[in-house]
């Protein structure tokens, strides 16, 4: 194939003759001149011709002519009659107009055509910002000394949770998809020290709620040799304020030092400033996360905020408790504009302590514990919903906006 | 908790106060001093001490002393008479000891025992390998304008071979594990142009193998805007160059045009030089995959060699034929020291050539069209095995010793 020339770099060639290939964006023809609009990677381009060109909008052409200066083309620079070939045709018009600025079309029309829906470039913008945050969690982690691995997504228990799980037949066996990397990270940090994994995570989540999907995106971190949550939560500001980097326009910004309330404290500020008393209660209901979020921008001026201490009564059993405050454990959630975007914590190290909260259980659990029969260091992590933090970053209502091909309840194709 | 010294940096500090911790990795207790050898993530150290301290091996400490200079010692200096904190006991001795420079286990032993296993050194550092092989492909197509993309593991049909497919329950309706991403990668060149995807594909494969899994994690790449398959297989060099210059010792030398020979031609070769005659079959033979390996090196010096030309027998249904051949396809493998590595080629690209290749099936894989309907380039891509890869790097027989908790027939746990 003949050299092509990038759109976003036409102004750079102007007076030369180039080749371009892409998609025809948008086709316009008027009394004595007509417009291609070229779409590719990089950007759009336009292309001015005397006759008006049979193509119908997306179809893949190549245009070979000479660039010219116009600084009233979206790119600084157009070509003039150039020669055009069709590389593929199309057979079907797209579902709505893909060359509008905004998105013409409900959430279920974008998610049922959306092998052309994400052509739309503010579509396809979500999964650029999801991809450089991706990158940008790697880049800071890397520079930290930890190691990526890669789990099983098929396990023979379904210990974590117990419910929410899908079940699958394997090789006549009943086997589960993985909730979460949880153990396998864990038990990595006795070889590694310091891993993650970016990786899919399945819940059977049984309600249809904007936040939630069947498969999410899991941008996990644990880290051995912490004194307690505190070196995780450092860990993880540094992750979130290159992520935040990394997002572009609309991203937040992330304090050096993002302010963090304890869960009681939390509360008590609930309690004396909305109408309600959720004191006693062993969890943050999604409107309290709300209000905090609201709280700390008024207060801090910070679009984060750190929730610590939470009741263990609701962490998961693997969560170390605060050592000055039993019934409180050493856990984290990280509300992100009042949403909850990460959880993390301190984990029990010691196969005593795991023994002591499992009890008769253990032996379900006898696999994940045999890491801590072997000598683990006190160690912690994370886990953030990759989904969710674009969502949550680009203001997009539903988490299904920012999977590719989201699995919901319903949803179970394209 | 104190400033914490790697153990590898330990002969920067000769002279001062340094706190070291990880694991002790082994103990020896001679007549009139004892030795601990400490491990953490960047090596191992050894402490010297008058009296021997009480604790087994495994047992994760903290170390504060002075540092020694000492060539003998494994980092060229010690800590002399240290203090000694237990930062987490052990329960059990690990199956074998992990400070042997060979790992002195069968295969079984390790895979059932993986959480203190994979401690060992030389069993670790295959997975640093891989975790080096994964970063450098994505560094060549990060900079060649790539997208990382995240797609569904769960879907609706089995379709891409029809058997060799997990069967799930999703909310009571039948579902399947995705066997590659390949039908989501190709819809995705219409949004990117250029995809990349790292993650987990499942094959209910029924075989016993060494170089099978029902788990592995596969490195996919697709591209559009090619003139046919060679474009693929360059993009595919640079990166194959990547991952090899990541690898370190016993990593191979990637020959800057890697030899390529047809598949007629090297069914040729094989009837003329082996004692077979494989013309006219459809496709290769471990054995002759084997021979041509060795040819390979012989001729051209080149522990790789692209086979091409693979009849349309044998590939997928979405495989762009040879124009000039229309048995032969616009395919390729990358052979790696005798053994398929690489699977790529060109894609069927306009609508008309599935329906006709798909015929009465089409109703099967109409999501799938969906994205040639709208207008698709020329495109192709290839996928490498994770674990493949580095089993043939580091030469290790089986593939079960390259995934950190390998899933297959017979083995779900740990």
């Amino acid at each position: 194939m003949s050299t092509r020339t990038p759109v976003a770099c036409l102004r750079d060639h102007v007076g030369s003759t180039v080749s371009i290939a892409g998609w025809v964006h948008r086709r316009r023809v008027l009394k004595s001149v007509s417009f291609l609009v070229i779409r590719d990677r990089t950007g759009t381009a336009q292309a001015v011709f005397r006759e008006p060109p049979e193509v119908a909008e997306e179809t893949v052409v190549r245009l070979s002519g000479v660039v010219a200066a116009n600084p009233q083309a979206p790119s600084g620079a157009e070509l003039r009659d150039p020669a055009l070939e069709v590389l593929s045709t199309v057979e079907k018009r797209p579902p709505f107009p893909l060359y509008r600025p905004d998105v013409p079309a409900s959430l279920p029309v974008v998610l049922d055509n959306a092998a052309v829906a994400l052509r739309h470039p503010a579509l396809r913008h979500r999964f650029e910002v999801a991809a450089a945050s991706v990158a940008a969690f790697r880049r800071v982690l890397d520079r930290a000394g930890f190691t990526e691995i890669h789990t099983p997504k098929i396990v023979a228990t379904a210990t974590e949770s117990g419910s929410n799980v899908f079940r699958l037949d394997y090789f006549g066996r009943p086997a589960y998809l993985a909730q979460s990397p949880q153990f396998f990270k864990q038990a990595m940090v006795g070889v590694f020290e310091r891993v993650y994994e970016v990786g899919p995570v399945f819940r059977a989540e049984p309600h249809d709620t904007a936040r939630h999907l069947a498969q999410h995106t899991s941008l996990d971190a644990e880290l051995g040799f912490i004194a307690d949550h505190r070196d995780v939560m450092a860990v993880l500001r540094e992750v979130v304020a290159e992520m935040a980097g990394a997002a572009g326009p609309g991203a937040p910004e992330v304090p050096s030092d993002i302010p963090a309330v304890d869960f009681v404290a939390a509360q008590e500020l609930l309690a004396r400033h909305t109408g309600e008393d959720p004191r006693g209660e062993p969890d943050l209901a999604p409107a309290h996360e709300r209000w905090l979020g609201e709280w700390a921008a008024r207060e801090f001026g910070s679009e984060f905020l750190f929730v610590t201490g939470y009741p263990m009564a609701k962490r998961p059993f693997y969560t170390h408790p605060d050592p000055a405050r039993p019934g409180q454990s050493n856990s984290f959630d990280l509300l992100f504009r009042g949403m909850e975007l990460v959880t993390g914590g301190q984990r029990l190290h010691r196969h005593a302590d795991y023994s002591a909260v499992l009890g008769e259980a253990a032996g379900d659990y006898s696999d994940y514990l045999d890491a801590f029969a072997h000598g683990m260091p006190p160690h912690g992590g994370f886990a953030i919903g990759l989904e969710r933090w674009v969502a949550q970053v680009l203001r997009v209502g539903n988490i299904r906006g920012t999977a590719l091909f989201p699995r919901d309840l319903h949803r179970l194709r394209p």
